[in-house]
């Protein structure tokens, strides 16, 4: 039909000016792993770009709560959900057994939220300005944030299997756990002395814990 | 006893200078609402901060969704969530009945990402470089990223209620609902054709239907 | 002359350990267009950059306008100007003919500005937050800014064809026009009628005259 | 009539959750000039912005032109166009006789692009990096870019008057002329000759040309 | 004399329109403390500035080091150097007597890096991401950077007094002492245990020798 | 023993998910000098880091000042200290003989701030937005910030030799010399006074001094 065809006509012409070649997509990057920049990673070819890049199905399930934490993490960071890249954000599920907790961490380039999907979690942070301590019960549905870069952890003082799904407000949002950073790794004792001051026979205690060495 | 004492004296010398004031805080900023600047909202006096401030309890219960679109959002962002303000990140809660939709829209601040608490919901976007558009539909647990600016939306295409968990990358995320913001105000018909080639019947239609006018 | 030989040996002293080799330019990275990361594209040997990569020449003259728009858009955005890349604006040029029409449509990565160099043109945007739309005639020299990620578009409503030139926040501001996007692809019609009230046959329509299928 | 009303009901429900009281807007933020934060002004309140708050006229006519630079320059920067606080653009508009010149300036926050809107200018900018000077004579509807914080300049090399029309990343650009900043002032003789090495008469005859002392 | 006074005029009039009026400057804002918005404070009236809002005179002495710590930390951040607000700069001086340390802490906002200004300084840092402990003599002159929100700590291993010079890379950069914020306060010792795994007598101790409770 | 092995096993379980190969660091980006992007350069593998690249020693002693400016400037931005790539933060030693000057310069892209390490230095910057000098001298110990982009100086007014240390907003400041970037190149002379008011001899004399021509 004429019409129909002139109206065709007339997006194709002005829109190929404006829309960019299948190789170039200023809307996303999913990752391309192998090259790492200062912003994140390069970017895959749009022309081998799906849906599934942009969805992360590894959340669906409980990691593996036998430990002696009694608790697991995924993480749905960059490395493990390339879509995210350059899209300033991340999600981990937690799961906690009764008593169990993730420990003390900071994660140095992202805000954290966590929403509480089953059970109930008892969180807090630590400001670093004040020092003073915000802890709350978490309710199933409820949520709660931690500001970039200070110290907060969650415990399963209830009764339930809880879960968390956190967000974070970078796609490499970074974890530095506290007793590992100190315990679980070379750090000379001499050093992890002097500027805790934990005394020696926890440092070794804990570097057996941990898996620490010197 | 005096050596604790000699050690409680250390900390107070050396991080008094260290330490800010407990009326500045450097860790986060919730938001006084009632001045707005670029990035955000002044910042509430720390000194009356609690972890209240870092908690929001709406999204617990469902929304109504008693409405054409058997669909309720509520919204977690700065306005609703004073203690996101300058951290990066917001959420929200869509129910979603079978057959129902959260309508095409876009944020124009923000990446949007959805973890599907419960039901299935089929999720898309629409890349704005090559037109494409990217659609899952996605399971209890599974994660989806809209990235920032794009039109997206929700489809409840399963049998039960469906709940999704958005996160966003700005504590501002902002909304644009696509019929809404052509049909539901006072935007000029003539306008509205000319720039959508949508026809003067359908206009008035829809004008009448999300209660616009002009 | 030896005082200015002295004064010319100084500054190569002096500066030789300030200013980098010409390999390395800190100052501009004109785009190598094969490597894209999150914040743009993999810098060209500054060696080979001349005055060229700085200028751009492909406003000079109107895109074609025979068309039912009576329009065209010809960007400059960093795929056709490489030497823009990183530096934060992009450029476009509009012409409109006598009742044509720019379509409703968002930059998600961009504010836009528009000068009015020939002509008049009638433009608008909508807000998202208030559903607003804020329309105003602009005259020749006129300018008028579109905040970023809302949609806005341009009429020619007076007599003589129009020319504005628009300039963007960002060098890949990206496009995403409202129909074409909702009806120029294979965005599934269910999916079209249910997430904008649209009813069948005006997407039936649509998706004839804007070149869609499904 | 029932089923619009039922219709007119639901997007109400749906989306008071959503969308944002009037007071509030996540979309812009037009400047109340009374009170500077580091990144713009604080926001005028949005029920008192009008469409007029986005449009900027003051470039509709030249600056005056009868000075020994025989050019003129007005800026559309925040406090001159309060709409654009927090949009990263601003504006100017360039007028050169032949002969004339926009003196050697640099604009410490933001990359500057230039569009020939009459006449033709001849410009230029210093790479800090390697010291090298890219000129090009641009003719009508040409664009040229000067990435930021560096050195640039126009001149009006041809017959004709020339109009340039500039837009900047930034909606606060600054300005930093070479010569008034140097000769302009009570910047002691004594430090512009020791940091600058131009001789004691020719500073002593600048500070006279260009208003300055000391 | 007429052509200085010509040419007095020109700029003047040149650039009346293009300078700020002295109310409002684009160059800097010095903090007016008492309003902190999410990106620094609002700005003290430019009139009011001088040259010393941008002097920082407190590093010039050494802090007190008679504390267990042996050691001392004199910040110049935003609250006590206002010229730094919106600046993306802070400064510190780190005094460390010979077997002293500043203890294990994270800037949650900045990199930090130091110069060792007098004597010889042990530091390091912590990976978040591989665990990894990089450490390093520094002597004299030399410069250690630690990247942002990762545990680090300087130890003076030598024989003189050591003087650091440190510089973040925001004026606000946090600071988070590993055992002050779970020693020093009144985080429970039932979280402290599970989040950490260090044992109760321990935390006890700690906490008694830290000023905490609970 | 099997309670640490237990517990050695634990942090594995949980922590395998959370850390990241070695192969990729959230944490920092040692440049890759061969490819450079909009912010920077691409990561050298981290396997490859050690604490020396982490360290940057050329600070130590002082550059050659035997030249007519009576000065050195030693910089450690990313090019010479790669550490620093995406961390914010670059670093340069100036030394200044009693009578001898830094040049008058600004850098594009960061504020720099000088602590003074030995002697005193006379230092200024000059306002763009009301052309006020900031000048003070500056004693052993004492910092100044110069904000960014804005020109500026150090001048040894002193009696002995002066060493500051500079600190600057990103790792590649830039650096732009006036004088250097008018009269060190082929500028032409033409369009030199056209933009700078300085006359034809002295033009031709600072051409000669500072190795420039045209």
């Amino acid at each position: 039909m004429m019409t129909s065809r002139r109206h065709y006509i007339f997006p194709t012409l002005l829109l190929s000016t404006i829309l960019l070649s299948p190789t170039h997509a200023a809307d996303f990057c999913v990752a391309d792993l192998t090259t790492q920049t200062t912003s994140g990673y390069t970017c895959k070819n749009p022309t081998n770009v799906t849906a599934d890049d942009f969805v992360f199905t590894a959340l669906v399930h409980s990691g593996n709560t036998s430990n002696t934490n009694k608790a697991s993490a995924v993480p749905g960071f960059v490395q493990q959900f390339p879509g995210l890249n350059g899209l300033g954000l991340a999600v981990a599920r937690a799961d906690i057994e009764p008593g169990g907790a993730i420990p003390l961490h900071s994660h140095p380039a992202a805000t954290e939220m966590i929403y509480v999907a089953e059970g109930s979690i008892t969180a807090g942070f630590i400001s670093g300005a004040s020092n003073v301590v915000y802890v709350r019960k978490l309710n199933k549905g409820e949520v709660m944030v931690f500001p970039r870069g200070l110290f907060h952890f969650q415990v399963n003082t209830g009764k339930e299997h809880a879960v968390g799904i956190a967000s974070f407000s970078d796609e490499e949002p970074g974890v530095q756990l506290v007793s590992l950073a100190i315990f679980g790794n070379d750090f000379p004792s001499f050093f992890v002395e002097k500027t805790t001051n934990i005394d020696e026979a926890e440092v070794k205690k804990l570097k057996v814990l941990l898996g620490g060495s010197g």
